[in-house]
This record gives structure tokens, sequence and C-alpha cells, in this order.
């Protein structure tokens, strides 16, 4: 496998294969891959010729509270593992060569970064545009692959990405779970074995308040009843489980005619989980 | 002239030049064009084989207050203008084919926008840095062309296209200043006879400024003295009048050992005016 660490080099690569017409894929990680990092990697793979995978974690999406130092850094391991699935690029930068002394521009996205995970880090949203904008006008992919288990995360790019007329394709993957539903996620190994028993009741209770409200049960009052059962499942703190509209994320005002979405975040323990599920309008369904 | 009002049709016509392996230069405007956009172009057809020059009159880069309702739309007058240089594509987009409903994003660039212009025009800096963004991501030239009459907006773009890793290279050119140095702007027809003619005391005041720090005055008492003559000359409200590191532009600490420059922003009767002119650090200059 070929390791880029340069800009340059990664520019060199990609030209090259612009010159010989191929199309290219791009999959943004920070590393520490799983199966649904490889979900997304065999994604790029079906839709471009080459694929560049992306390792790098990304200090300005952390607040100065949080695991920054701790976030799990296993290169040799995650070459092995990309190593398994096909050919890719690998680029893996420093900070130094993402953010140069004088750096000082930021992109951030209003509306779908506000609430849920916005409110509970609020420079999130503003690191993860930044760097996903780096990312992509470093690479200039005809198509970017991310994973739906990031569900804001996702939304947030799809707005920047029309908003500032990056010229890529964004490519949602759907969430990959372990056999009981629970999302894949590097957190994961942190539970203990009670708490990952008790964890796999999060997915179990976002299923069901789709399906609640896919057959007409009011948004608000599926939610509240799906944050009883979560906290009675030892998810505590809860930091939020809300409908919201699957496009633009905004709060549900009124019956629920387009796609919605099931979100959540809450803890486990000392670990973070966070998943979601798709949630059809009344009467799109069972067909 | 061929005229583009989508980014569609920009793309369509950008991709087959590059079909061609033509290289390609984009102009941004706002219109109401004088020989110092003339420049700005002419620039452009000796670096690319191609030039885009574009014509957007950003809402976003004007405060409630301001002038955008009485900001100057003369298109067919332009675009004579422009057949008279040469050959462009002339592209004029609509507000609403810029900012379609649910628009929500903003690149901002701290430091270099901060201070100057930036303190008396707080969302300004913004807008630029956004819809310049936009402009060249929906082009992707290989040069983009900018006026040093705007030398801090200069600056900012510079500043964001090296953190975002835009691949274009930013070119500056120098200020086109009628016969006795007042800066071309589309806002001198707005001085009278009178003004006009106290107006040239501007680029006189920053040339004798530089002069001054060159010879070794320090830059703040140089600056004092200047800030004395503009308001003898009629020059109130002074926004600014300020020595600043040339790149940086952060405030000068200590002597003068890298290029700096001298700028200032004043009203003339109803009319502000900008001006700014480069410092060579003492001992570097008259070899």
């Amino acid at each position: 496998m070929t390791v880029v660490r340069t800009i340059a080099a990664l520019r060199a690569e990609v030209a090259a294969w612009r010159r010989r017409g191929e199309t290219l894929a791009l999959v943004p990680t920070m590393g520490a891959l799983h199966e649904g990092h490889l979900a997304l990697m065999r994604e790029g793979l079906r839709r471009a010729d080459r694929v560049v995978v992306s390792i790098f974690v990304n200090p300005t999406q952390f607040s100065p509270e949080e695991d920054l130092a701790r976030y799990p850094r296993q290169e040799a391991r995650d070459r092995d593992t990309l190593s398994k699935v096909g050919q890719c690029l690998l680029f893996a930068p420093t900070v130094a060569e993402m953010y140069p002394e004088g750096f000082s521009t930021r992109v951030s996205v209003a509306g779908v970064s506000e609430g849920l995970c916005g409110a509970f880090r609020p420079v999130h949203f503003c690191g993860v545009a930044t760097v996903v904008t780096k990312l992509l006008l470093q690479t200039l992919p005809d198509v970017a692959v991310f994973g739906e288990k990031d569900y804001q995360q996702l939304q947030v790019i799809r707005r920047l990405v029309t908003d500032l007329d990056i010229p890529v394709r964004v490519v949602g993957v759907p969430t990959v779970r372990e056999a009981d539903g629970l999302a894949l996620s590097s957190r994961n190994a942190s539970l203990s074995a009670p708490e990952r028993s008790r964890a796999t009741a999060l997915y179990q209770i976002l299923q069901e308040t789709s399906a609640a409200v896919t057959l007409g049960v009011a948004p608000n009052a599926a939610a509240a009843a799906a944050v009883d059962r979560l906290l009675a499942a030892g998810f505590t703190p809860l930091e939020y489980l809300e409908v919201r509209d699957a496009h633009t994320l905004a709060p549900l005002t009124g019956p629920l005619i387009r796609p919605a979405r099931v979100l959540a975040a809450a803890w486990m323990g000392r670990t973070r989980l966070i998943d979601n599920v798709a949630i059809e309008p009344p009467g799109t369904s069972g067909s």
C-alpha cells in the first residue's frame, strides 16, 4: 500500500491517475478502522477506479475536555486492515501539514450543525466542516464516502459541499452493526461486558420509535417514551433523543410528511454512544 | 462575448476548455468596471489562455446600513468595456443562483480580517471570503486575479486559499490611479468637484508616510503625523490610518524588518475612500 503524508505527494498521485482518465473516491477517517470503515472503502471501490483513504485525527473537532489524547492511533494495524479489502492510497498527514503556522480559516455551517450533537460539542462541527473541506480540496475526488452512523456530520458535509460548490458527489453508507444491532464504533471497545450487554437497547429503542412514528404516533410522544426507556435501560446521562427532518435536521412541527430521522446520543458508563434510524412518513412504508 | 448565468453553464464552458488543455484565469468583480478592473483582466489574459470575469454584487459583504441597493449595476456598459480589452467569458449569476434557499455555510478568516476595514465593516470579510471561495470552486481556475487597492481583502483571500488548500495561484495587481494619484474606484464618481480635488491628498500622504518609515521614522510616529495631515486635508471621519505587516497585517511591534504596508480608510464628504502603499524596511530601498 502506498502511504503519502504530504498534500503535494497526494496531489502528484491523483494527477497521475487523472492523466490516465481514472475516477477517484475519497474515504475520510480518523483511523482505528473497523468494519464500518471498510464498508465505506468498499463503496468507494464500487464507485471509482481509485480510492484514497485518509487517516487524520483532527484536533480542531475535539474540545479541550474531550478525548483527543486518548483517541486510538494504530496506523500499522489500519494498513493491514485496509490491505485485506483492496487497493487504496493511504493519506496520513501530520497536524503540521494540515494546520501550518498562521492557519486561521474556518468553515462553519449554521442550521444543520445546531442542536443534537452540536449542542453538546460546540466546536465539533466547525472542526469537521473545516477539515473535510480541506481534504476534499486537497484530493478533488469524484465521490466522497461517509457513514450514516454520524448522521448529523453527514448532513453538515452535504450542506457545505452544496453551499461552497465543491465539485464532488457525497455518498452516505448505512451503519454497520453487530449481530445484536449495536452500531460499530471504536468506542465500543471501552464498554465493560455488562455495559456492552445493555448497550444493545439503544438501537432497539430507536427502531421501535421509528416504527411507532410511521404507524402514526406523534413524534414528540414517541420520543418522550423512548427517553424513558433509554434511561430505564441504564443510559445516563442521556444527551438527546429527538425526531428531526431527515434532510435539514430541523425540529418537526406538525404532522410527518417527509422522511425523518430519530437520533440519540447517550452515555453507557464512561462511553458516549450515538446512533440513528430512518423514519418514513405514515402511509409510505410496507408497500 | 459569451455570458453565462448559472454555475452549470460556467462549468460546461470551463470543461470544454480543459479538454483542450487550456489554462484559465478568474477575475472576480462587482461590476461598474473601470480601468482598475481592466488591468486585472489584462493580467489574466497574460497568465492564461482563457479569462472568466465574474460580475456579482455580493449582498453578504454589505451590512444592513451599507450601500447595497445603491451599488451601481450596469452590465450592458460593463460588457462593452470588457469587449474592448479582449476575449473573456462573463459569469453574471443571480443572487438566487449563488445563495439558493437553505444556504447556510460561512467561510471566516481570523487574524488578517481583524482591524482596519474589518473593525468598521464587521460582516464584510466573512461575506467576501465565502463568495470568493464559491467563485473559485465554481470555476477552478489556474490563476485568480485581485487588485491591491483592496489590500486587506487580497490578504484575506491569500490566507483562505492557503488554509483551505484551494488549488489556485492568487495574483495581486498594483492599484491603477488617476494622473494625480487618486486610486480608481467606482465610488469616486460621487465626489463633488472640490471633494475630488482634496481627495488627491490621500495618496500623497500615504506615499510620504511610506517614505518616512523607510528613512527610519518610527511607524507609529509617522502614522500619527499622517492622521493629522489627513484630518487637515478634510478627510472626516477618518476610520483608520495604520502601518501593518504587509503579509499578516499584524500591528507592528518593534523596528521594521519585513515589508510593511500603510493603509487608510477615510470619508471625503459622503464618500468612503480607501488606499494603501507598500513600505520597504529601512536600508532596503534606493539600491
